[in-house]
């Protein structure tokens, strides 16, 4: 272990010099050097090495964005390409060659009829999108009432006004309720009776409704809730039925992270407005989407310059970089049947969690849709942290995991191994075991 | 001109094919083809090149991003090298050492006592970043009733719910009213009273304001309104004074636009709360980012998973190809004297629309800050969309220009040569009498 002191002082130095200067995300900066954060050098196939040399198996993707795993020559090569041709040029009222094609590959996969395709690069931007077109939607077809939106108890859309006032205002960010606008809200999947409520409130609120929004069959950020696709779609038919546009957000769920391309498809849905992120690049670089349905799209068609269009807009969407990456993405996740590989892995998973950590006394349940899963802790009483620790001890396993709250979430790239799956569970059911028996004596299997 | 008839009918079915699928942003889709929109297949140095191999100076920067011009080489190596290292690795809770790098870089260079940095990728969703800061912070030190904002007429901070609250809904954007908030607004920089009246807002709603909102300088999506510093100084001293945070959104003015490296600089201001974008990547790659002075961030410091915690990331948040790239354009920026070059060129073009083009009583306003400028036209009666006619004009002179209604937006990438400002500026005269002519035999000097 010659050197292995000076380069430990390495990866300090580099906590330290992070912490100096940076502002993490959902993070509390005050613990957060204490937490032992990796700080990433470069990546190998699918696992993170740090500054220190350290290898990490990148079990949450990344967050949730990678698809193929890090480094993939193809897209690597896609993005070189583009580089030679131009980085970006902008989308508003001009084109560019790319991001036609990429726009024609995703019209030719989305479960939207006669889709088109406003880009951006936030996923909540991809949401706010959605509901600015589903709010002018109706003033363009001189509908008067049709103000308000119906979301899920749990939902989580994104951290914007919008998007938040959307979500159920998780991680105690109700602080934030002042500047949301009210929604009608009904039960999220936790509830048996989640659907049946929704299309209640559907029924009862359909003339003064813009929209339903949806995360189909997961919502994610809530710890992994899961629906059946018959609920899903019988929320979607109750919104047809009252001439009720359906958002669907699948930021977390598109790109094959349930199975299927989209997890709509489950449910055999065509929303009005799809929400897409995250896997869009295979998570190599910003870039989000809101794809409309045509007659969603032909109420915004008008005069030049007149009040039907949507004055919204982002610098960089359509970025040129961006789009050749996810066009590649979209082919490679064709060639090389990837979604035969998230069915295969995921049933591997299933199986696994259910032999060996459901049983466990240290877990109330899991929650799983393909290759996004969720293991909810029970910790003996609260306060405890599990979720932290139980993820720090699977880091310090060589495995990259992050909770929600006690929700352990395990998301690993859709191109994962048999045996990568098993060092997943292993190194969960290890670190499981011994953060109760820090606390408890617990851990051991019931 | 062998072959010529083909290649323009491969441009028009781009354009068909680009109609077919996309929705751009800002942009009516009904008479978006009629428009002529530029496909761009590739670009060279400030120029872009179409898909039929037309060459258009790129004088609107790729929608005010672009500050080196494109394909630079050593902003397209630094990408190359990050592309060996990872493409992106997530920022929530963990760290990225090229990240660590920008923010340092970022660090040293913003006008924002003791920076912390809190990427995204949208320019709106910095300011969404802001402006949640900005109300949890009065939160977290248990205030109460500091809840609200002032921003000023004419405002734009971007799309998103909480962004478009903020700006004063231009582009017909009131029709979305119901979703936005309501702000504490004074008159924007069209008002030469402008800093009078809002320093009084600021001292009548002191104990209700959690922070006051500009964009130093220029009112960029206004039209360019611009004011001078010691006005802006005023209200920053004034907000000061009541204890009362100031944003500053410079992701249009930041990076050199108006002659400093942020427009924040010519009123010697240090915001507690700065949003960035544009160009941050130098125009390659979606990034933005709010940087938070110390006392500021310091009020989010607290126990690990608690309620002080700003409970708000994007996945993509600190994205590392774009941190490569960044990183980069910083050093480039210093080394090749960009500033130096912005103030030169700045000169020359204010002289040269001085004597021109704000003679011609086919203009009736020219304003400008560094390379920040706004052609306000006089069409000698509204509806004749001399904005989007004179713009149509220069591009058919190779020059891409995109109006703000009817203001001439000039943008050109910072390091514009003197030949190219006088190829813009002769283009937008010619333009300016060809459509002046077409309406009314105007167009001549005066």
């Amino acid at each position: 272990m010659t050197g292995a002191p000076s380069t430990e002082d390495d990866g300090r130095d580099w906590v330290a010099r992070d912490a100096a200067v940076l502002w993490h995300g959902f993070t509390q900066m005050s613990t957060y050097p204490a937490n032992r954060p990796v700080i990433v050098d470069h990546a190998e196939g699918r696992e993170l090495v740090d500054v220190d040399g350290r290898r990490y198996l990148d079990a949450i993707s990344s967050l949730w964005v990678t698809t193929l795993g890090h480094r993939v020559p193809e897209l690597d090569a896609a993005l070189r390409r583009q580089l030679d041709l131009v980085a970006h040029s902008t989308l508003l009222g001009n084109g560019n060659r790319v991001v036609v094609e990429l726009a024609e590959a995703l019209a030719a996969v989305v479960p939207v009829a006669s889709p088109h395709v406003l880009f951006a690069s936030d996923g909540a931007s991809a949401v706010e999108q959605a509901l600015k077109i589903a709010f002018q939607y109706w003033v363009n077809r001189g509908v008067e009432g049709r103000t308000r939106y119906l979301a899920l108890g749990h939902a989580y859309h994104g951290d914007s006004v919008g998007s938040l006032s959307l979500g159920d205002g998780g991680f105690g960010t109700d602080l934030f309720d002042a500047l949301r606008f009210p929604v009608v809200r009904t039960p999220g999947y936790d509830d048996p009776g989640w659907a049946d409520k929704a299309v209640a409130a559907v029924e009862r609120h359909a003339g003064e409704l813009a929209t339903v929004v949806i995360e189909p069959l997961v919502q994610g950020a809530a710890g992994m809730l899961v629906t059946d696709p018959p609920e899903v779609a019988r929320l979607a038919d109750a919104a047809r039925r009252s001439d009720i546009l359906l958002i669907a957000d699948e930021v977390a769920t598109g790109f094959g992270r349930t199975g299927r391309l989209f997890a709509s498809e489950w449910s055999g849905i065509r929303p009005d407005l799809l929400c897409l992120g995250k896997g869009l690049t295979g998570g190599y670089l910003p870039m989000s989407a809101t794809v409309a349905t045509g007659h969603v799209y032909d109420a915004f068609l008008g005069e030049d310059l007149g009040p039907r269009t949507f004055y919204h807009g982002h610098s960089f969407a359509g970025n040129a970089l961006a789009a050749a990456v996810a066009l590649e993405h979209l082919r490679l996740f064709a060639r090389d049947d990837v979604l035969g590989n998230v069915a295969a892995r995921a049933a591997q998973l299933e199986t696994l969690l259910a032999r060996t950590v459901a049983p466990l006394a240290t877990v109330g349940a899991v929650r799983q849709r393909g290759l996004m899963v969720g293991v909810e802790l029970a910790p003996p009483r609260p306060g405890l942290r599990w979720g932290r620790r139980v993820c720090a001890g699977a880091v310090s396993r060589g495995v990259l995991l992050r909770p929600l709250g006690d929700v352990v979430v395990l998301m690993p790239p859709l191109t994962i191994t048999a045996d990568e799956i098993d060092r997943i569970v292993s190194a969960l059911t290890d670190a499981l075991a011994e953060v109760a028996a820090e606390d408890t004596g617990l851990g051991r299997r019931t």
